[in-house]
């Protein structure tokens, strides 16, 4: 198995990307390599050094960077040779069978989707997060951003990638698949989730009904349904309370005994231990990280990423997709 | 001044909220009275030994209750003589100036809007909750879900009632209004919010543009303008997630020395501190608690609603949304 790595993606690249692969490297089977993507000097610079088996790590020369601020589609088709073109195009030439990238969110969207295609019946595909909860497992949360505009159908699809991602990858039998709502009745919401609603009655998945902002977090479902607005929305609030919580308890309790059992307790809702975002829905695997992602959260990524592969999760998402579309015709 | 309380309404009621009540009462001007609404009976009880100036509190005797799973719309019209409707009705008649309650929310923003009536220009009230954030000062956003499928003009309609609340109740000068949105750049979006930041750019207002979910926590606006349903979820989860930190840090830190500042740290993020949701649209001043206030959420509410009749805040609201319809027209 080829996972290819971007290794200019991020905040501190090529460092970071290039310690969390070595990191995945060490810990997966003998049969899994590595594509490091990107400026071949700056990568064997952080390379040096670090005793790795040579035969299980290429480097894919790629030129280009696209930053944060630039425009997703048009930079894709403006920079051809950049890390995330690149890497995205090795799966559509078979070189590999995955990528995982830090670099800009609505840019690897965008090439998976203008690369890889859709899956049938897809308008787009959808960004899956893991949300850590309290309960030790986390919630899929799809979708966490690509569709900031969605019809019902669309909310019934995401139901279903989310059922197949955690199954193949989580391992998870029957997941439980909730929609967020602002309560729990079936007649409340707005009028996006009210339709949704009764697709979901409908889908044949584990479906428990509407989920309130104020019970996701304790892990009541394995699959948490919303259109991509809200979901970013609540995604980024819920890391940034997380976040803030974790840095004032550090701050407070830095230097006593209790330290380290504080940061276990905020590790319950650290996002890193969870890795990367799926794309899911397109013809790939796509895993998205944060900027901001330290070697461990790529680490577990390229894991996401080996674990996605080796499970047929591709196949499987296009077969329930398939499904879905006979059902509605 | 004359402050109505239900007394009913909450989970623990009437003994919390009349506790609430009583400290707002031993806190607040000598001209202020507090009349609470609800089982005289029961209320009494509460009220015993407790020493309270005679002339300064009032029972106001309601007989039913309106449970949290009531219909609202329905319940408010089959039960007049309960506490919510009794209490609002008490406005009406001009022998309240606020009502402030911990009942049920959906019943308190109907009893508001069918008997105090929209103000002009208004479809419905908006519900404005304070989030706590970490800059020490609470960011209100509205709507925080009164209106789950709104137009761009409403959210531009919730940008000029939480300017209005911010300068009169928390005397903020020119307060900061941020639409939340999942970019910073003013061409991202979805359908509401690009339309939104459009109406908003030419409001007059001071209109700081386009903030993500992840920044509002840290207090970078005054104002943080979203439809009801994206509001409702994110504080909910909001609030759900800075809840299960501090359980989880309490637990871990709980007969520690540092058990104590712990808990101040947690308290930064703690809706209590900062008393109920104001009703922003109706003729009227309404206060709606959280089902789980403890007494000092209680208290806080009310001292919110006695600085929203001071301000003068229902008529500076009138002014602004007529301004605003002029400008429209």
């Amino acid at each position: 198995m080829r996972i290819a790595l971007d290794a200019m993606g991020g905040d501190n690249s090529p460092a970071v990307p290039v310690r969390g692969g070595v990191e995945a490297l060490q810990h997966l089977e003998s049969d899994f390599e590595l594509l490091l993507v990107g400026d071949p000097g700056a990568i064997e610079e952080e390379l040096e050094g670090q005793g790795i088996p040579g035969d299980r790590l290429r480097i894919i020369p790629a030129s280009g960077v696209i930053g944060m601020g630039d425009a997703p589609v048009e930079s894709v088709r403006r920079k051809p040779d950049s890390s995330i073109v690149r890497g995205v195009q090795l799966q559509e030439s078979g070189e590999a069978d995955a990528f995982v990238s830090a670099g800009s969110t609505g840019a690897i969207v965008a090439a998976s989707t203008l690369i890889l295609g859709s899956m049938p019946g897809m308008d787009r595909p959808a960004i899956g997060a893991l949300l850590p909860t309290t309960a030790a497992r986390p919630t899929l949360m799809v979708d966490a951003g690509a569709n900031v505009d969605c019809k019902p159908e669309q909310l019934e699809e995401f139901a279903h990638l989310g059922h197949v991602y955690m199954q193949d990858v989580e391992g998870r039998q029957g997941p439980k698949v909730g929609l967020l709502n602002i309560c729990a009745e079936p007649d409340k919401g707005n009028e996006l989730t009210l339709e949704a609603y009764r697709l979901l009655e409908r889908s044949g998945l584990n479906f428990i009904g509407n989920v309130e902002g104020r019970y996701f977090v304790t892990g009541v479902c394995d699959v948490l349904v919303c259109d991509g607005f809200v979901g970013n929305v609540v995604l980024k609030s819920y890391e940034s309370v997380a976040e803030q919580v974790a840095h004032l308890v550090s701050r407070t309790a830095a230097g006593t005994e209790d330290y380290v059992d504080l940061l276990a307790v905020c590790r319950v809702l650290d996002y890193a231990e969870h890795g990367g975002a799926p794309l899911l829905g397109a013809n790939g695997v796509t895993i998205i990280c944060h900027g901001d992602s330290p070697a461990r959260a790529i680490r577990n990524a390229v894991r996401v990423a080996a674990r996605s592969v080796e499970s047929g999760m591709v196949e499987h998402l296009r077969r329930e997709l398939s499904s879905l579309a006979s059902a509605r015709a």
